[in-house]
């Protein structure tokens, strides 16, 4: 079997890959398995000059990864010239968090009359898997958050490479092994696999330890309940589908509309609205001010080629399914373009037409997005509870309005994990203090991120040593404290 | 329907409660997730009071809670009385995170020219669903660790008591709502339901948004299945089983051999061996001075009362369906007593069994334990090796033996949480650095605890805050840091 790398601009196929077959992946996940010590006796320190070796060895590629991934994705060399520099910058913010410690979570309690000495750390989990996305050929792919905090943890990482981005993600893979090499690691510290039975077959073998994952609600519920239906459930981070509800409150929309409009619609359709974050509901108070500037500025833009063929027909039916809804209309339209490219859509209806249909609850993936208009606070703060789980919630309103913002603020929380506030959802930094992932469905264990320093933990787990003997002692665990590490001692968090 | 309290000893009924019907659990959950602003309301500071004045009403009514729970599970007053002290020592515990504040994770990364201003805290993910264990009816049941983390966290409790110790779970009820009114808060933020069908509603109730459970591996994968199959599925924190092996190395064999019988008999009987960290594998090298001599203290051991008539019935069936095994053979019984009690017994045989049959890697809840003779330092690895996951495992060695021991080490890590040296499993204290879980089947979540100030992790989500109005931002995220906390400022962990 082959997977092919297409051009996403014409349709035409470039060049095969060979899927991955069940014996490949029973010696990949060996494989893995086998580096884990590897990983682990180059410590903190070793790790984050792997890291950073990945990080230059992307940078110094950057203009072949990017020509591969423009010609898959169609994203454009600017956009993807950027999303490369985040992703290598990813990396280097890992090694950061590796030479800092806090990751280690280490807690020393002494022994006394009645308790014994207890020193707890966190360590590898195992072998990770990882799903690469198709909208983000770099930062949530081969290179990626989840490869980068999987292997900051101590974790062998073995990939799925995504079909509509089979080149770029074995250009990443060179990368990062040039960069494990110059190193001192081996270069299997990342494997790669192709094809759909690879992925499950990584899911399912005992020797992979947990699974990253960004993609669709039925790919990724499928593969999430494989995952906890085997023997040993393993846990599996995914990033599924989120809905971005975006609120205008009266205030906002009086006074702000034509700001308001620019900003949302340049939101809904940056990366041809194939981002996991675009504000794909908006409530807005009933009149006509906001759509009508949302519609001048839809009219203006220009046809959009999508990621792939299955990615466009599913945006061509979705938007259809809504389009055809009781209750709403197309308020504007884009340039139509020719038979690869879709045509940008803005639909309108009042909140009440989410009582008709769940379909307005669901994500759909491209340039379109939904402004229902509400009539009063009632029916917003109604609306806005009937949105499922989702990643961000976004909030314009007025310093007047501040009852208001409070009332929908609890709502939001309860429905997101990042909430914004007078701005757009798109762009998501990589630092300290991200929040990337929210409730059902649009991750499915919520309490993680996928983006941000925090999304180490995801790949460990604590073990407590009792009464060890000082000479059997891991280092990070001694009294003396050689790493320098954040420690909690005797219940006291204390800085080196 | 009923469920009886019955007493342990005599088999006779003492009083029943009636079963919470499909309709009340739905009135609990509604009640329980309306409490949710409550809790929160009531801040940290609150919280804390509120786990104090449970503590103290615990502590009031110490002696007519050891009653039932001597009558419902034939533990002894002195162990109950103790299971008590620490009940109400783990309530205080968690007032202590409260106050200190790292719980709350709290993360601000400053806007500069390309970033937004992020701030990111910890929430209660909502409304927690409690399984009460058999074995602990205080510490782990009613005002035990999963209540005290999750409303230390700010989520409202709805518990499955206990069918063993139900007027035990209703006594301790009542305990735990005398401390909600003194400290001004409503009795329902802990609710009670009984019966098996009210626990499998709760798991799949949409308002239950994470579920604790202590009990058996058919019991809690049963639970965990439904837990994860539901259109939104939850995180289940589940202690299922475990095989808790420890190690004797030649040269402790050797030296200690009359300490370590004398020790290890002690571990494995304690509590009618009815401890989740009983050891149940010990890894012993060839020779008979170390089975003679735990022999010996069998002999000495009384019959004993089990928790109820099915947990002596599975141990009766379990201990003979491991004495009949090809291979084994019992080295020692302790004295038979009546119907209702049962024998002590210690099995040996050579680690070659565990290749005959799984039945040797499956916990066996009662007064029992297994010890394995090797013949070699791979033996010995390879049986370690083929244990499933454990909630600790434990070395006995001598300083000459540190090779021998860091290669165990590095197996009893990948297979544990808790590695415990020249001392014994049972007896896990409560404090900082505890860790109480480990792979499957020992918990389900293994990177999480149920024991320790790290529990209330479980009941939390993070929340970022994007460019919010200062006027909108939680207290928690303010620049002045008017709660005092630990926070992690532009990356760097800062003390208040």
């Amino acid at each position: 079997m082959t997977v092919w790398s297409i051009d996403a601009r014409s349709g035409e196929r470039r060049r095969g890959f060979p899927t991955t077959g069940a014996e490949e992946v029973e010696l990949a996940c060996r494989r893995a398995d086998a580096l884990l010590p590897r990983l682990e006796e180059a410590g903190p320190q070793g790790r984050a000059a792997l890291l950073e070796a990945m990080a230059d060895a992307l940078d110094h590629r950057v203009d072949a990864l990017v020509a591969a991934a423009d010609a898959e994705t169609a994203l454009g060399v600017g956009r993807l010239t950027g999303e490369v520099a985040r992703t290598s910058g990813q990396l280097r913010l890992f090694a950061e968090v590796l030479r800092e410690g806090a990751f280690l979570d280490v807690r020393l309690d002494a022994a006394d009359s009645v308790r014994p000495d207890l020193r707890r750390m966190n360590i590898p989990v195992g072998v990770v898997g990882v799903f690469s996305a198709s909208n983000f050929p770099f930062a949530f792919s081969v290179g990626g958050g989840d490869t980068a905090s999987a292997l900051a943890a101590g974790c062998p990482v073995i990939v799925k490479a995504h079909s509509l981005h089979p080149e770029t993600s074995e250009l990443t893979l060179a990368a990062l092994r040039e960069g494990a090499r110059t190193a001192g690691l081996p270069a299997e510290v990342v494997q790669l696999v192709h094809g759909r039975e690879a992925g499950t077959a990584l899911v399912t073998h005992p020797l992979v330890r947990a699974v990253g994952f960004t993609g669709s609600i039925p790919a990724g519920r499928l593969l999430y309940d494989l995952a906890k239906s085997r023997p040993e459930p393993i846990p599996f981070y995914g990033e599924l589908g989120s809905l971005n509800p975006l609120i205008v409150t009266p205030g906002a929309a009086a006074r702000r509309t034509e700001e308001i409009a620019a900003g949302l619609v340049a939101s809904v359709t940056l990366g041809a609205g194939q981002f996991c974050v675009k504000p794909g509901l908006v409530l807005a108070p009933r009149g006509d001010a906001l759509v009508e500037a949302m519609a001048r500025h839809f009219a203006e833009l220009g046809p959009q080629v999508l990621l792939g063929d299955g990615i466009r027909e599913s945006f061509e039916a979705g938007a259809g399914e809504r389009e055809a809804l009781p209750g709403l209309r197309v308020a504007a339209s884009g340039r139509t373009g020719g038979d690869r490219e879709v045509t940008a859509r803005l639909l309108t209806g009042h909140v009440s037409a989410l009582a008709a249909s769940e379909l307005l609850l669901e994500e759909c993936f491209g340039p379109m997005t939904v402004v229902l208009a509400y009539d009063d606070e009632e029916e917003l703060l109604h609306a806005l509870a009937a949105t499922p789980g989702n990643l961000t919630a976004t909030l314009h309103s007025e310093p007047e309005e501040e009852k208001l913002a409070a009332r929908l603020m609890a709502v939001m929380r309860a429905r997101a994990g990042r909430l914004v506030f007078d701005a757009y959802p798109t762009g998501v930094a990589v630092g300290w203090a991200q929040q990337h992932g929210g409730p059902y469905p649009a991750t499915t264990e919520p309490s993680t991120t996928s983006v941000g320093t925090a999304a180490i933990f995801r790949f460990l787990r604590p073990v407590v040593y009792q009464n060890c003997p000082t000479h059997l002692l891991p280092e990070a665990l001694r009294d003396d404290n050689p790493w320098r590490l954040p420690r909690r001692v005797n219940g006291e968090l204390t800085l080196p």
